[in-house]
């Protein structure tokens, strides 16, 4: 099977690859990157541990990596709180680690968060691997350093950048993801068009069908592209200082959904695709000559719940600057200026906004 | 009033100063280190806060910053918790931040190991500003971006690196500060000679009279040279990968010594000027020609508890190899191969340690 290797770029001349390839690769791929064989832990979820917990002790095994812990955590959300990160660390520290001992983060977004934050944190920081299992995961959340837990007053308030020395993703895995999760993550892969690559939203247009059935060789290419894109954003800003922030396209719009709905109503994914759709709308309203319905009718195509009308507009605005309250500072939203081109402004008014939220509460 | 100033000098170019000038220039320093104007977080002690928080809130206020949200925790190393972490986390998010606020850490190590690693967790690092209050802080712990809180399975085990932007030392401050305190800051002065600057040694050796007494002018070069070497450290080594670690001079000892007598029994600076003397011992074991008599007499003048005969043997043994357990590893010491110049070795044998352990046992 071929193998393809992203390289994650960051200041100072440091790196990373992101490789996509079987999972039984992972010894070499860890000697490879400067690993050295002893103890490690892996911080997994009961979802996925079901499905490839096996194959990845199996392939240490043999390969004469000892002493694996495992530490399974119940799936979703929930998880990224303070308490299983206590518990992460109590469970690696009771087995005798140093500071050359890597994490393995297999699953999604929720442990790769939460066992990377882990890792920050043990003994000033451990080496960190992803083994994303979800489509999310392997083009976006594990990609760029980004690590935490929530917080009552918002998600990933406590955290830090911890950047990995590996990720690898097995895209055979993606063919056991759930169908919403697979729907979700797609949120997230057309974002990365609209935001960097005009060619590659067309392309994801043209093989929509495909993608829906997880046709093997196209998936293949959207997915590397997809990390591709993420790479290079993170590569240029890698502590969101400016430029990252592009990244948060349709995001301020989706976590007052997620947080007016209640977590865990929608999955992430949805709620950043009906983001998108009213970051697009305030969009057209600033850049006239955006083809507002050829994204739009793109973004229609993410097939999640479109509707959020059982949502109180007045409630969701308050969240929206709720979120900015607790990070202070103003209002600033990411916009589209053309198809594969974003931008960072302060300068959308409050009528546009509210315009934003009508359009998707009354389309 | 004279100032001076100390470069911190990390990887990739980055740099710190160590401003020795008044607390009242702390708004000229903000501002000089590019921390902008706006909310700030002021973490302190109840000891440091009856001291010295009135004359930092004014100093700040009377500048024009604002929105001062006052932290004040119970003092002591107990308080370097995970409930003590989460109330910061918990007081800073409700006041409203965004990534420029700054982390202002006022008081000893404590205070600076935990408001530094809330500042490194805050959404995903806030800038953190020491203002060290103690004599050990000024020229150790606030200096080098080590932070972190205590685990039941041991000191310091969860953490992060997180660099300041500024360390401003007010020598004023020490003239306040408990005798024992002082005494056992100078623990961590007399190692900063003996790992790294003979001159200094033998400084500390003709002036101690004046340095018990707090003579100004003395205790002035005194405090910035044994900053200066820490910072020089620190710099060669900014993720203590290899030549960081001569800092522990005297500190296997010292932590397994705190751990039997029971956290609080020794201060740390008592507990390093004993493993110092150990250290020393199993030094000469090794290098025949060490000026043994002269560096147990000047670690002998540490004014602290020179005895720990009623502490167990057998004990202080197992917490010395369980410190190391739970980092695994093999045991590791710096000893002396002269005055000024430390080594890191693996190679001292059991019996070795248990003469060191002997000599402090029964001197």
């Amino acid at each position: 099977m071929s193998e393809t290797i992203v390289h994650v770029r960051l200041d100072h001349g440091r790196a990373y690859p992101i490789q996509f390839s079987r999972l039984q690769t992972l010894p070499y791929l860890l000697g490879e990157n400067g690993l050295r064989k002893g103890p490690c832990i892996i911080v997994t979820d009961t979802n996925v541990a079901a499905l490839h917990l096996e194959a990845v002790r199996g392939t240490l095994l043999e390969a004469g990596w000892g002493g694996l812990t495992e530490i399974i955590l119940p799936s979703g959300e929930s998880s990224k709180s303070p308490q299983l990160l206590q518990h992460i660390h109590d469970e690696a520290l009771g087995t005798g680690i140093d500071r050359q001992t890597p994490v393995l983060a297999l699953g999604g977004g929720v442990i790769g968060d939460l066992a990377g934050f882990a890792a920050a944190t043990l003994l000033r920081g451990l080496p960190l691997v992803h083994l994303p299992t979800s489509l999310i995961a392997q083009v976006d959340s594990s990609i760029g350093g980004k690590t935490g837990i929530n917080h009552p007053l918002g998600k990933n308030l406590i955290g830090a950048f911890h950047q990995p020395k590996l990720i690898l993703a097995d895209l055979d895995l993606l063919q056991s993801l759930p169908e919403l999760e697979w729907r979700s993550g797609l949120a997230e892969v057309v974002k990365h068009g609209l935001i960097a690559d005009a060619g590659f939203a067309e392309e994801l247009s043209v093989n929509w069908d495909s993608i829906l059935r997880r046709d093997r060789s196209i998936i293949r290419r959207m997915i590397i592209r997809a990390a591709e894109i993420k790479a290079d954003v993170v590569s240029e800003d890698e502590r969101e200082t400016s430029r990252r922030a592009i990244l948060n396209f349709g995001h301020t719009f989706a976590h007052a959904i997620e947080r007016v709905a209640g977590y865990g109503e929608f999955t992430h994914g949805e709620a950043v695709a009906l983001g998108m759709r009213a970051a697009t709308k305030v969009s057209a309203m600033l850049t006239p000559d955006l083809p507002y319905e050829t994204i739009d009718s793109l973004l229609k195509r993410l097939p999640v719940r479109n509707s959020i009308n059982h949502l109180d507009l007045t409630e969701l605005i308050q969240a929206m600057y709720y979120d900015k309250k607790v990070q202070s500072g103003n209002l600033r939203l990411i916009l589209l200026r053309e198809i594969g081109s974003a931008y960072i402004t302060g300068n959308v008014t409050e009528e546009q906004i509210l315009t934003g939220w009508k359009f998707l509460l009354h389309p």
